[in-house]
């Protein structure tokens, strides 16, 4: 049994984590915080854990919570994990990071994409990106885990297997992904008020979003190049869910049997991917409240592209069961524990 | 005043044509033919219509149709129309069919995509493609208006200007396509029940959808070479609207100030384009209900990419606004007639 | 022509009046005020109206605008429009006012429901409730017309036949409304972002909305007695639409028969209400975006009441379609003008 | 462990009902039965469950499947249950059926509503009501039970505790419910199309839905007198979920306070019924994808009515998760297994 605290569990990512962690039989809940709501009991905040849990919000005390806690999740804001996660660290705790604050390796980086120095640079060094199909080894042997960004976790296992078998032009990668808004967190914003999303569909940050960077150093280690990509997030009207459409040119006639088998074969030990027949597309609602991400393909010989095309749960996958996957190596748990029916 | 008659008026786009044509100080409705609702209320079946419009639907009759009108609407299943135009045709009228029937030029293109035999291929080269904002002079002096698909409204209009500038490689198109689920029309199919189309998010025939033809056709025209696209087409959770990001490699480095101007003159005289401001980016809720179709854009330096995303509403500049539109080319009256407010 | 003002056209109920004035063959827009956004182009806020109004939205400056206009539209929040009406008013303009400040004759009980006290009750008994299916006669002599609410359009709408005729138990009546979610306006509210409406039904303001006095003071009116009503409101997982479920004892024992036949009667010069055929029962989407409102009715034998339900679209026969129906009224126009397609 | 099979289970709440059941720790599924889908992988058509279930949907052989089975889970359409509970209650098997055909303690009154004979009326002695919070004792021995329709479960929650005290007049009682689109099942119709669901809000069955009967019959024996309710019935843009609105008038004056005391000790003992804090009220999203029932209240002193607001999700509390509670009871088991989080 491992003790956990959630540092921010007040937004959906955060309840979306505690519902996973009471269904886990080896995580046992110390402390849960939040600036806006300490003080107030989680079920008032999270209304339908009402009857389930009865915890109140805290105001973040490290000292103490670190005291009770085996293991953190950190869902705080970009910026506002670097000091926590040290402090953490220091006095031998192992973190789960939500935020984009140790996703990066080079802290130019970090400041040019999120306009922060970073305070920490030497810690970089220390964390692991948590994509466990990609990274499971190192995560298992790290103490802090970078937990990836819901957009780079649908594009990164939807190309992974083209670059190790660098079936692709690396150059040639385009992602375009359709997010719900749900992605957006719970912070008031009119461009996420009903009435503006709802029979909506919006493109945004058109080649400018944050989640590039981190995907392009990934794909980058897996096929041991610079890579630079085009990608283009939209708003969805739905809450949940994200599907990637990747578009890439193949380097070399292949055929949709060799490189679905490929696909099949590279993804052999990882128990959230799911490789669908062929001339079968993933949709949202097959993995919506599911760790799962599915993946399809078409090998279009007219332009000699391929286009693969990847769904997951943004909360999900692209969060919260993703970092209690991640737990789960961490602490040698079973790798699908608390995360399947 | 023209005496129109709409063919298959009871559908998604016989009701949006029927609004645009009561809001026409020059059009009257001569006959409403419906082969499902023969003998009801018009509104019976499009209920917002009730105690406006008082006709009944009836079996089409050619010659009495002909008769009473001077131009015919056929909004038929594709392979419907092509004897029916050849009639009216035959007898005088002029024709705007809403099908893929006359929009290929090519028969043998025509047969390959949709699996049927073409009867009047002769026909097929009277039959002008009707986009206004690249065909008006042709459409001005036509008797057969081949009226556009919905994602190829989007996606040529998209692309036109950088083609006709010779800005980008033309075989690095990849038009990438959102659309509500009215396109797919009033048919009974499980695929579009709301409990699977809710919350969810559908891609769709990937590279084998049958309006690439249309696309690679037209835009092969603006460029004289054969242009071949990439084209995947998604189900969005909203009833109406189109988003396409179109992506392509810039030949030369081109600034967004000269790209975005090359644009605003293109579409000079194109009253439903509005060509948005450098960094915005069109919206489906801006364009549902009009005829206008947005444009924005921008140049990737990181990429040498352009990316162009356009907005539409699938049953108005999409369907049946773009095909008054044409009518008013057709009869010389002003563009707009009937559908700005 | 009539020159005609909106002061706080920027939320959605300006959008849709100046979708609808731009209709209208005889207003002309002249000034357009938001706090907000003054200075702002209209066009950047209601990006639908790219294109075709090119005016910016100013500060208020009363004698300017008054100056400029015949009749004056305020869209103000409550509490706002008391000082300005009075202003207008006394400039010899005809008013129009959205807000609730003077809809209840009584200031009492507007300080009781509002908690705000009246600083001009005299005006109170000038002003005209604008339901012109009831007091046409008053709207057209009057120049202050406080404009209804659009939960109480639904409800009186809906009753007003059957306490005309003495039918029912004026105190057993019960309205169950549900409205789309633009009812709440433009204001950032938690309680309005996507992902907590989406997917989800939410009562609210159970028994103490303060649409209550507004209903009771008109049905009292009608009934020449003090009525009291239930009235639950519930936010709906759409943008636009109101359907209320009103449900009351039947005195004596009558035929649908002939309450339908009163309710035809009763509204046969009302070109914007629709009674349904028996045994059709309204729905929101035939409605949206129209003025009307739709009628059905069942007398449940079983229990020996009627359910009276109906339809409008809570910006336009709730809101600004009403509106421009006043207006029309009030200058003599068409009833109907600006307001079909 | 208990060997259970369900018939009918392609459908919507057969697929709620094998996630439930895959979390449940003493259930092991034996056959899986499907007319339309009958050979066909259960992944193939409950595409969420690829990866996690491999068994195929099978046409069904009663002997077969009660030989392998101990408690049969029934998701017929209704009349079709009527013969295959009579015989594997014959076989000495425990049936818990969906349909309505054992709900109905009086057969004229199945025969009035349903419009079928009922062939077996010997055993509607035999069945038991399976609502656990009301006829928990009885279903524990019984051996059949009839799971209560969605609506009726919303309805007599919420009023069970007024009428169990004689706080309201019988006949009083108006319920109007609100259920999302996943209530009417998978079948098609294009009253269930998303573009006619979709920005719409639809009435329907007024004074006359199927579930009156059960309610009644239901209610009738808490107060012991017959009752009869008005019922009125919407269908809402949503998927899941249920909202019933219900009104009565209070025989006497009584206090907020001491009702929702009432509440609170009734349900005492109901591990699945929350009531809530005064001047809260149920919303769906709080018990979508949970067996909890929400149920919140207003005295209202102006109209001496009282208000009861109920939420559940019609595909969990409302059907399979509801059956889950009956088999727990049947069997023994905690009441809550499988069924938290």
């Amino acid at each position: 049994m491992v003790r956990v605290s959630i540092l921010g569990a007040s937004g959906y990512t955060g309840r979306e984590l505690l519902k996973i962690l009471l269904r886990h039989s080896k995580a046992k809940i110390a402390h849960l915080t939040s600036e806006t709501y300490s003080g107030k009991k989680v079920s008032q905040v999270h209304r339908a854990l009402g009857g389930i849990i009865d915890e109140k919000f805290e105001d973040l005390n490290i000292s103490k919570v670190a005291g009770d806690s085996d293991i953190l999740f950190l869902a705080l804001p970009h910026g506002k994990s670097q000091k926590p996660v040290a402090e953490f660290l220091e006095k031998g705790k192992k973190v789960i990071d939500f935020s984009a604050d140790y996703r990066l390796n080079d802290s130019l980086i970090y400041k040019r994409w999120y306009g922060i120095e970073h305070s920490y640079p030497k810690l970089l060094e220390k964390a692991v990106y948590g994509l466990p199909e990609i990274h499971k080894k190192e995560i298992e042997k790290s103490s802090l885990v970078a937990n990836p960004g819901c957009y780079p976790t649908g594009v990164i296992l939807g190309v992974a297997p083209l670059l190790s078998h660098k079936l692709i032009n690396g150059n040639s990668i385009i992602a375009d992904a359709k997010s719900g808004v749900s992605g957006a967190g719970r912070k008031l914003d009119l461009a996420y008020h009903f009435s503006e999303c709802h029979e909506n569909l919006v493109p945004y940050s058109v080649g400018t979003h944050r989640h590039i960077p981190e995907i392009e150093q990934e794909l980058s280690k897996i096929s041991q190049k610079k890579i630079t990509i085009s990608f283009t997030p939209h708003l969805i009207p739905m809450d949940r869910g994200i599907i990637c459409t990747i578009y890439a040119s193949l380097k070399v006639k292949s055929s949709l049997d060799r490189i679905w088998g490929l696909y099949r074969e590279y993804y052999r030990e990882a128990p959230f991917v799911r490789i669908l027949p062929q001339s079968s597309f993933p949709e949202v609602k097959d993995v919506v409240g599911t760790n799962f991400c599915e993946i399809g393909m078409v090998v279009d010989r007219r332009t000699n592209r391929i286009v693969v095309i990847t769904a997951i749960d943004n909360l999900v996958k692209g969060a919260s069961g993703q970092a209690v996957q991640n737990m789960n190596l961490l602490c040698g748990f079973p790798e699908t524990e608390g995360l399947l029916y």
